[in-house]
């Protein structure tokens, strides 16, 4: 049985209790959360804090807080000598103080409270600053995952702007495309499918092979149209900022 | 039994032709393909013609060529006074030769030939001159798709390019996300369950409420760290810019 304790209370921290309650392999020892009635619906009161300095010292301690609390949180820490990680796909394992143990656990995934998540799919992204500590990560991580990676800070970091262009950047085109239907009268619901698709098609093709539209087939005239059709300046820019990539791309090939 | 013929061996015209075959209420009659071996694997050779001269006339005549072919192939058709449909999205219905009946029969889709789709969940636009024709093409729709829309020329167009945002510059997103892990030794795998779920979460919240990531937050100290991670200029500007539109867009609100 592997005792852990999660400091925070956002979305990261609601979908990680969420995810190590339902395990039989961990047991959440701790759950501190500033305004306890922010986690209360997940785990029971006798389990939470609001002061750091009642956090018992446990197997694995997880810092899911945003990414510039981090740090302070770390120093805070109430005891020396354990494992504390954190959860965040841009900041260095160095950036936790270094009185504890040092390690991340990175699930690369969009968390919405909202929205539940299938954890078992998320990939986990382990770094630790010794083999017998990362070998604890994993068996962590195997408790909610099956999808286990050995990723360095430098390779998070590049990994954390990667899910930036493909989740963050993708929603904002669904948001363009969600305004452009506003504005005509037309359901967004129409576009669902092709989202689906889009999303579906590279798990068996590469985004190269994937590509279809306008750009891709250099169809100038059709692209034209679409850029006499946007009547928002800052659509149209995004427009031509991503056909010119897209041909420059082709080029390359 | 809708009798019906499709003109072209494209990407569009292999699916319908896929679709169509398997629907009990229609009968494909003939496909046009200037190079019979492009769709013998999908229709028997007997019902192949490479001359538009050959044509016969039925219900409905789809003709799935590249935009800037329709004109001139819907001229060729060697009848008048047919319903003669084209299924782009880009084009007015008016772009077709008027001697026969014009419509449009626009599948909200992107194609691949090598991957299958489930044709019953794409939405088909469709628009027609008259009353009849319409009604005609709603039954045509409805042997193939569970979702059918009255969609006029100029509201196909606002959805073609609503279509470019969601799903071209969406793979597009998706390749630079593959070249950053491969620059960076990580696999493409690892993001593949977070692109998944962020074209999931649209089908339950909208694209505003689905917003997530460093420029949502404003957390400039990430945006710019993002900055000086990136060599390549061209994703570095892509990166700036739509980072700009999401923190605009916020301020909107």
């Amino acid at each position: 049985m592997i005792r852990l304790s999660i400091i925070g209370s956002g979305n990261v921290a609601q979908h990680l209790i969420q995810a190590f309650s339902k395990s039989t392999e961990t047991e959440l020892v701790q759950v501190f959360a500033r305004n306890p009635e922010s986690v209360s619906h997940l785990v029971s009161l006798d389990r939470i804090v609001s002061d750091l300095n009642e956090l018992k010292p446990v197997d694995i301690n997880i810092i899911a807080v945003t990414d510039n609390a981090i740090a302070s949180v770390s120093e805070q820490i109430p005891f020396e000598n354990h494992l504390v990680v954190h959860t965040s796909g841009s900041l260095a394992m160095e950036a936790l103080d270094s009185k504890n143990r040092k390690g991340v656990f990175y699930p690369v995934q969009t968390f919405s409270k909202s929205k539940e998540v299938d954890f078992e799919s998320i990939p986990i992204c382990l770094e630790a600053a010794n083999d017998a500590d990362f070998q604890k990560l994993v068996n962590l991580a195997k408790a909610v995952s099956h999808s286990i990676n050995n990723v360095s800070s430098e390779q998070r970091k590049a990994l954390h702007i990667a899910a930036v262009f493909v989740s963050n950047f993708t929603n904002h085109m669904y948001q363009i495309g969600d305004e452009i239907c506003d504005k005509n009268g037309l359901s967004f619901d129409i576009l669902k499918p092709l989202i689906q698709e889009t999303a579906n098609k590279i798990l068996t093709l590469s985004p190269t092979e994937a590509q279809t539209g306008p750009a891709k087939r250099k169809d100038t005239q059709t692209i034209n149209a679409h850029l006499n059709f946007l009547t928002d300046d800052h659509q149209k820019e995004i427009y031509k900022m991503l056909t010119k990539s897209i041909i420059d791309n082709g080029k390359k090939l």
